[in-house]
């Protein structure tokens, strides 16, 4: 088993980095936050004997040497980066748990055949820049480095300058890695490990996502002086397309979400409709017909609402990937190793997306996930107990050193 | 008459400050373009023979004296503000046209009992802070001095300190001026002119308004591992709200409107569903009970639509003036003045607030409006012709010579 104090006290160190308002972070990729929580975990990674490489998306590989000199490497991954209004643990225990196992076998005197190595992927959480997950994509190959570099954040900067600014590009040739396995640890998100009272949660699949940003030409107009008949309102085609999603969604129950997170007005002022509206429409499913059904149901739906405002509506596709099966034999493995330690686990189905994904694209992959309270992430009050992190953990350590051999 | 040439260059001339991005203007209140177009104000009134004063909310007074010593001065006045994608027109070319009367009487070598003051009233738009026509609400004494100075805008800025910053707190009591008339020539901001083929309104009446700013308090969580029944979701009841005002607005038809122009959603990322959604509902009608019944209407739904999501809703009205009835004598001398000139005219009622709003509260005012192209305003495409734009100047120097008296 892992050290749980030595896991939980890393945890509460990188909170102290990128604080948020309310008790969680603001640590979003490439600002001068996640700087600093890059160079704390890499003096970490050094400290318990490893060695960093960098790549050209900026992502992170520590690798712990294994016995076997012809052995791919074993990977343990996730992101350090949050949401702006994030919590502590959505990624970050993910990164610290692959630290703690390497620490584990240290102190347990573990050498294993396959080197192990733990991975900080860059901008995880597609927060500042869509899409999320996009290292990982990169490196999967389903995303290209110069794509992913002229990507902007609301400010217009790109990612490939932040990447500069914050002195994070490294030399190794993305996606140049290859895996004999990758795990990676995540709390679960959702409601449902906790309702159910199980401590792990054996992660076989992952839904698939579309995010849509719809942006919706109106005519810039008096909000006091244009008559009703006269007005080409963008806001209220946004507002029909917002409420006729969450019809899509329910239409597609069980097994579907769909909402609206982010939302541009301009020219934003109070006694002026708006020319433009700008959003974005996340939905999800395991169920690939599913998915992409309710997208083009979206699009269509969209465009006869539109249609009949005067509205013009243009939609681009800014994030995707879909559904994902993870591989049987590592799935297995994680059970087994769940149930060698005595915890209570069920399979479960990842509602987030993650890098675990794309990784699964090019290596065997899954998943292990905790329970979080009331199932809330993305949200400051994200909370997790000790034992959950550390019982993940310990199950990570199993696993990792079954895969990776002795 | 007035000199059409010499009021269209200084239009154009005030155009080339703050340009916006698409042949209009962002001359924003309090901001560097604003100090810039007052000191270009500033040098014309002095040029032409005028006194200015400046008073604690930053508006400008410029004097031109009459000859009884006696006598309380007629006021022209209107705003060099504008919206952030505001047109050359709004507000603009009533100022201007004040200034264009006082060289025409200049050029005519007119001298009037009364004094003549041409005012540039601060932050008429209400873009940056809300309420618009603020500092003639001060001068009114409707709106408090204080508050006044601690409204925001969206960087969290207050009124009072770029007042401060851009050196414009003038030493004048807000108030303290006594008006024998006042006089604002607008752009319609509407179609009807335009429609009817008239090139003067005489504006007989300003429908009434209401800014009701929505919190909306929903819970931050995973837009993808959060299922459809555990959501707090204020973007959708937002998305419900804004319908619903729409809604409101239709059966109030003829004579009110209602929309949204400004939505701010946070934390404003793509996979997180808001916490937080504020918007501003703009209500008006010329008909006191409609408008006062479309707020008891929209409050009394909206707590209704958030009720049944489980969203918390709290509504502050930012921004609110009763329907107004100018001074029928002035509006008599305006519709005498257009007919004396031989003016194509009709009686209009304003869509849009004008300072002249809380200019009625305490004195005798009233408006003349020219057409504008498409009825269009609030958008860089603002446009009228010179033609429309002298026509009402002719009918301002002629009604303000007649009630300042020779
Ligand atoms: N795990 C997680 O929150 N990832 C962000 C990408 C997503 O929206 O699913
Ligand atoms: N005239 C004008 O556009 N004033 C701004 C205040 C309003 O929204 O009516």
């Amino acid at each position: 088993r892992v050290n749980a104090d030595r896991l939980w006290d890393s945890l509460m160190e990188m909170a102290k980095i990128g604080p948020g308002v309310a008790g969680g972070n603001n640590r979003q990729t490439l600002t001068d936050a996640d700087a600093e929580g890059r160079t704390l975990f890499k003096r970490w990674c050094e400290a318990a004997g490893m060695t960093l490489a960098v790549d050209k998306m900026g992502t992170m590989f520590a690798t712990r040497p294994g016995t076997d000199p012809d052995a791919l490497p074993v990977y343990i991954g996730s992101h350090l980066d949050t949401q702006p209004t994030g919590g502590k643990y959505d990624g970050v225990l993910g990164v610290l748990s692959g630290l703690e196992v390497i620490r584990s076998m240290n102190d347990l005197g573990i050498r294993t055949k396959h080197p192990v190595v733990v991975t900080n992927w860059t901008n995880e959480e597609g927060a500042r820049f869509a899409p999320a997950m996009l290292a990982s994509g990169v490196f999967a190959g389903a995303i290209d480095l110069d794509y992913a570099y002229s990507r902007k954040d609301p400010d217009g900067k790109t990612f490939g300058d932040e990447l500069k600014r914050i002195g994070w590009v490294g030399e190794e040739e993305v996606g140049a890695r290859k895996m004999h396995a990758y795990f990676e640890y995540h709390i679960e998100q959702g409601p449902i490990l906790e309702a159910e009272n199980r401590q792990i949660g054996v992660v076989t699949h992952c839904q698939g996502l579309w995010w849509l940003e719809f942006t919706l030409t109106g005519r810039e107009a008096h909000t006091g002086s244009t008559p009703m008949n006269m007005r080409v309102n963008a806001g209220l085609a946004m507002a029909r397309i917002v409420e006729m999603v969450q019809t899509v969604a329910m239409e597609n129950q069980p097994g579907c979400v769909g909402g609206v997170g982010q939302m541009f007005f301009s020219p934003n002022s109070r006694n002026v409709l708006p020319g433009k509206v700008v959003f974005t429409v996340d939905i999800r499913s395991p169920d690939q017909a599913k998915l992409d059904g309710m997208r083009a149901t979206i699009e269509a739906r969209a465009a006869e609402i539109c249609a009949a405002l005067g509205v013009g509506c243009s939609v681009e596709a800014v994030g995707h990937f879909d559904p994902v099966t993870f591989d049987p034999d590592l799935v297995a493995s994680v059970r087994k190793a769940a149930e060698d330690l005595g915890y209570r686990h069920m399979n479960i189905i990842s509602g987030a997306g993650h890098d675990a994904c794309w990784a699964a694209k090019v290596a065997p992959a899954t998943m292990i996930m905790c329970p979080c309270v009331g199932g809330l992430s993305h949200n400051e009050a994200e909370d997790i107990s000790k034992e959950w992190a550390s019982g993940g953990a310990d199950v990570l350590l199993r696993a990792v050193v079954e895969t990776a051999g002795i």
